[in-house]
């Protein structure tokens, strides 16, 4: 990956070790001087962990001073002693920062059932905001990561209301939609200003498109947590709704971060060996298409053939026919990596096969199918399943 | 498994080697002398073979004379000529037996997209027309196996109406809901005197209970099929609605039959080690019990785990979450091989744990879940996910 600009006017950062994983550091923090306004999406589980709670309350106010989070336990599934916690890590480091605890989110991955250690939490939070600089999101990234085996972050500035803005972001994960040690986060940061209202709207909106359509196994964690923070710095007339000056400009720019963090997190799926775009088209409603286009990710059939290569069209399309998802066969088509293998109803023959086979060994594949049966698009990103995976999570231990 | 009596009065089958697959016998037949009622439950994907299709047509008459199946290629995907090919199978049986061609019912799984040697599954069928014998089940459970590592069979005797009535069954798939070389066949034959919807109604509350209740990797297939016939032989009273004498111990046995079945498919799941049974209690509703026992049975975090012998109630907890499934987690338990590893909210310790983690190395294990949120309750058969179901299907080509 580059190595972006990941500076953004008003937040500074850390990552730091305070010895909850075994090795490595474990403890981010991202803060800014004054309140910033906030938006927040999180899991949709309804086994949800005492950060995800606490930092949904925290965006009620809509502004925020700090994310605090850590990565080797999850703080999930602990009763009153999870959400004793969570309240003490913000206050922690509001302490530090000379905030207010509720200004504080809070965001936790790793074990679940386990309980956060307390002692090393505080020392941790102490010397990270001791740490904190302008250039510190590269060290958070890394102390949020788990089964991830490189850190993630993207950015990009955009002219928005007659100034240039600057948006970074990271994120960790081995899938939205992942292992209970590989949660998804991202962190989103920008210097526009806008309305809390606003960056909700947008952050929704995007997230949708993006982190929302990236499926390593088809979980959805207990902690998954996107944040977006917006400090106001780059001076713009603030952006409150769709109709301010550069607000679809920014949505843009967000989308292209997300995008980026997206893509990086289906590359680095736990065993993966290659990233999976999987288009649609043809979907008799939009429903439909992304149905199909999530079926195709999550299928542990096509996943361990593009594992071996093997440019089966059959298990596609046995899995989008067991979501129940229209399909006209004869006007049905798919493309594997850029090879039409089946079309008319039938397999395009084995030299196409055999030129699909070659072309799955890309380390980027996409695969393309039209379901003929209207106009509804959709996509997704995903990883093959190789061995790797089921050892990774076969033989984890706490 | 025990070696049972599978011969049913009226019936003769035999298993014979035509040359579909690399080796082993690959073409079935299962005849009897006079038509007889039949009934059949097919996969529910919007893709289906050309002999689901076929089969469908022929039940409308209610009364068949034979089934003939191959193992090897699926036949779907292969539009009009698939439909011609799977009329003359039909044709060729019925010839071989002096029947009408759509008293012939056909199953065939295996490859999907590649055509079906009809040379040589004439050859198959008559030389099974001449091998047919009372006692020819067991070759012909051995001539429908893809991937299965055993062949599966099951029996057992009821008195219906006054008279002793026998059940046989056999069944192939390394889930129901398996790969395109693991579609799901079950073949059940009795016989008692009963009506094809008398029949047809049996089959589909039985079918709902057992063979769809057992999940290798969450596909369906798209030839997934299963028979019912019935002889008459045993001269009961006819079975022709829930009020006749002997209907309910006939469903009964049926189930019985159909439970052996289905437990030996998710035994023999692709790459399994162990047999892996699902029971939720507590749910909100039926269908969220549903929803949370299937989740469970599909996860693949949870069935790594398995193969791990890791207690991870974590990872279960995540799932059921992830479905958006009512838990109330203060009153939520959770049993993994008869031992509680998560009570009243939280973890029931590492003592416990351990305890479990000796326990999953049964070949046999239950997944016990209380959501504690009402009185719906569900079960799924399962198996776990090891690094040899990836190698089977990353490596396996046509």
């Amino acid at each position: 990956m580059q190595t972006p600009n990941l500076e953004v006017p008003g937040f500074r950062a850390a990552g730091v070790r305070c010895g909850i994983k075994r090795r490595g550091p474990d403890l981010a923090l991202i803060a800014s001087d004054a309140p910033v306004a906030a938006a927040g999406v999180f899991t949709r589980s309804t086994v949800v962990g005492a950060p995800v709670e606490w930092s949904r309350c925290c965006l009620r106010g809509g502004t925020v001073r700090a994310i605090v989070a850590n990565s080797g336990v999850s703080n999930v599934a602990m009763g009153a002693k999870g959400r004793r916690d969570a309240a003490a890590m913000a206050a922690c480091a509001a302490r530090s920062l000379a905030a207010r605890p509720d200004e504080v989110l809070v965001a936790s991955t790793g074990v679940i059932g386990a309980p956060l250690p307390m002692p090393r939490i505080r020392r941790g939070v102490r010397a990270a905001a001791l740490a904190l600089s302008p250039g510190g999101l590269r060290d958070a990234a890394r102390a949020i990561m788990t089964t991830d085996t490189v850190p993630k972050w993207a950015a990009t500035s955009v002219r928005v209301g007659g100034r240039r803005i600057t948006l970074a972001g990271i994120a960790k994960g081995s899938g939205m939609i992942a292992p209970d040690l590989a949660t998804m986060f991202g962190f989103l940061l920008c210097d526009a200003a806008a309305t809390p209202a606003f960056l909700r709207g947008a952050l929704r909106r995007v997230a949708a498109q993006t982190f929302n359509r990236v499926s390593v196994d088809g979980e959805c964690s207990t902690s998954d947590t996107v944040l977006l923070l917006a400090s106001g710095r780059a001076g713009n007339p603030s952006l409150d709704g769709p109709g301010s000056p550069g607000a679809r400009a920014f949505e843009d720019a967000l989308r292209e971060v997300a995008t980026e963090l997206s893509r990086a997190l289906a590359r680095d799926g736990e065993g993966a060996t290659k990233l999976v775009d999987v288009v649609v088209r043809g979907g008799r409603s939009e429903g439909e298409a992304s149905t199909a286009a999530r079926r195709i990710a999550n299928s542990m059939l096509v996943k361990t053939a593009l594992f071996g290569r093997d440019p089966n069209w059959g298990r596609i399309l046995q899995t989008v026919g067991a979501g129940r998802v229209s399909i006209r066969l004869p006007r049905a088509s798919v493309r594997l990596a850029g090879v039409t293998v089946f079309r008319g109803g039938a397999s395009a023959g084995p030299a196409a096969r055999r030129r699909a086979a070659a072309a799955l060994a890309a380390p980027e594949v996409c695969i393309e199918v039209d379901l003929g049966a209207g106009r509804g698009t959709a996509h997704m990103w995903t990883c093959d399943l190789s061995t790797d995976y089921v050892r990774i999570n076969a033989e984890y231990t706490t």
